[in-house]
């Protein structure tokens, strides 16, 4: 590909170039506003070093059984099983993932906009928010596979066009994380640096790339050093606890061998002011449901919205 | 196949059926025999309620560094390099596995009848014993891949004709073992039952079965109910640290998704009294260097063995 003069994160390249720091904060609110909110000086000096915050029992149990229960009865709903979002397994109708839930439930919706958590995403991204991708997951025990490591910015650069480093992902656990199926692993301080990808980006990559990510992955001399310098952090932890990671860290997981399902909540915010261009690989955009374009209004956050009532 | 009449353990079945308790004791030795060696009272319990024990700095600095150093010489040795036993990666003269070491090196025949080693052997076994298989392993940070879960005795009864379960395993790690390099994983108490598995094999199974095992692993429901109810136990440890597992517990282990590669010795004894016969799925028998039928005489032990001295 000819690299676009506004391209700030070169990548999906014919040849291997030298990662390089990045060219955007990691924390884009600055004075006042940096201390206005939820978060404090500490967690985000956290944010600033590791790329990431852990925070245990943010959702009570009965909010995370009424998701795990809403997941369920998506089953029975054509309207869902027929969108072009939903992941089922190869012919049966069990759910593994339903992309652009914020835009199908309710429950969902309301969470996405509760104040705690805008407020959040305010002393994070510096800016109003909209949700560029959101997902609910299911995983099965013994079926889960791993997944390289990668950073999500990457692909959001690369094939939605994604302009800077302004968005943040959250993810909610909906099952117990342990060391045996498949929890999220990360590389602390890995988005700090910008590692340029090698090899060109077919059509509809994602067909292939949402089951088995092979291209925009680090090389193997790369990870080698930022693993060996960072160490792995594994976020285990009960259902309800919360991850919040910068859209650059370096993150994969392993495979479920155990029998305990896995089951998240998925949101990316995206600052109002990085709203996606061109893809920078060349290829047209992919879906709206795993990169939107059509609704990026800055949300409006309610207060402490009822996750209780029927989603 | 038809099922022999002196055959105990049932597998390869066309169909499921119950899984039922071994008929085999767990440990072999019995009245004085069983404390006359190293291994303790609450050590022997322990193996026999779990299947397994752990011991960290089995072997010395100096010795791991030995043999990891063997293990690269080898690449070397075009008389190594040729033997059917030895693994090699595609194109390349890196050696991931070689079976068969204790014939090959004298530092590896040494350390498998170090009297330490044959006097736990004899308390667990209740007899003289021989090698059934041995290997050096070498595996890579990112290319070392998972292995399902599975009990070995499984295979070497289905396609070894081991009768019994009379044998152990002895796994002494070359490099440090931690959560994310893909360490072995234990069941614990599962080498008390026998579970039946279900397929037929074809010939030459095991040029296919030592990358992945798909054959002779439980059903699904069968490793739901016996994790639910016993765990995972993961044998982290430092390098030199030594694991000796029953023959029938389950196992597996995870992909290594770091940098750090994972190195072993791994060596089986069989008891002199559990000698190999038909394979009992009906096929040929595996070659020598997985199935030892040549040198079954019992391993005469030396007293502290010098494993510095060259190789």
């Amino acid at each position: 590909m000819d690299t676009r003069t506004d391209d700030f994160y070169p990548t999906r390249l014919e040849r291997p170039v030298p990662s390089f720091e990045r060219k955007d904060p990691v924390i884009h609110s600055q004075g006042a506003d940096r201390s206005n909110g939820p978060l404090s000086e500490s967690e985000l000096e956290q944010y600033e070093r590791n790329g990431f915050l852990v925070f245990n029992n943010f959702l009570d149990r009965e909010t995370v059984q009424r998701f795990r229960e809403d997941l369920r009865n998506y089953e029975d709903d054509e309207s869902i099983l027929r969108s072009e979002g939903t992941i089922t397994e190869p012919g049966k109708q069990e759910i593994r993932s339903i992309f652009g839930i914020h835009e199908l439930s309710d429950r969902f919706d309301r969470l996405t906009r509760d104040r705690r958590i805008l407020d959040m995403v305010h002393q994070l991204l510096g800016s109003d928010a909209y949700i560029h991708q959101s997902r609910i997951n299911y995983k099965p025990g013994f079926n889960g596979k791993g997944f390289n490591w990668h950073s999500d910015f990457e692909t959001w650069h690369a094939e939605d066009g994604m302009p800077r480093m302004r968005a943040v992902s959250f993810s909610i656990s909906l099952t117990d994380n342990n060391p045996f199926n498949g929890p999220l692993m990360l590389v602390p301080g890995t988005h700090k640096t910008w590692f340029p990808c090698v090899g060109r980006t077919p059509e509809d990559n994602y067909q292939s790339s949402l089951k088995n990510q092979e291209l925009g992955v680090p090389s193997q001399k790369d990870l080698d050093r930022m693993i060996r310098e960072n160490g792995i952090e594994s976020a285990t932890g009960g259902a309800g606890s919360l991850i919040i990671f910068e859209c650059n860290v370096m993150h994969g997981s392993n495979a479920n061998m155990s029998p305990w399902p896995r089951s998240n909540l998925f949101f990316v915010y995206n600052s109002v002011e990085n709203k996606l261009e061109q893809p920078y690989c060349g290829n047209r955009a992919r879906p709206d449901f795993l990169g939107n374009r059509t609704h990026t209004e800055p949300l409006v956050p309610i207060d402490s919205p009822d996750l209780r009532e029927t989603g």
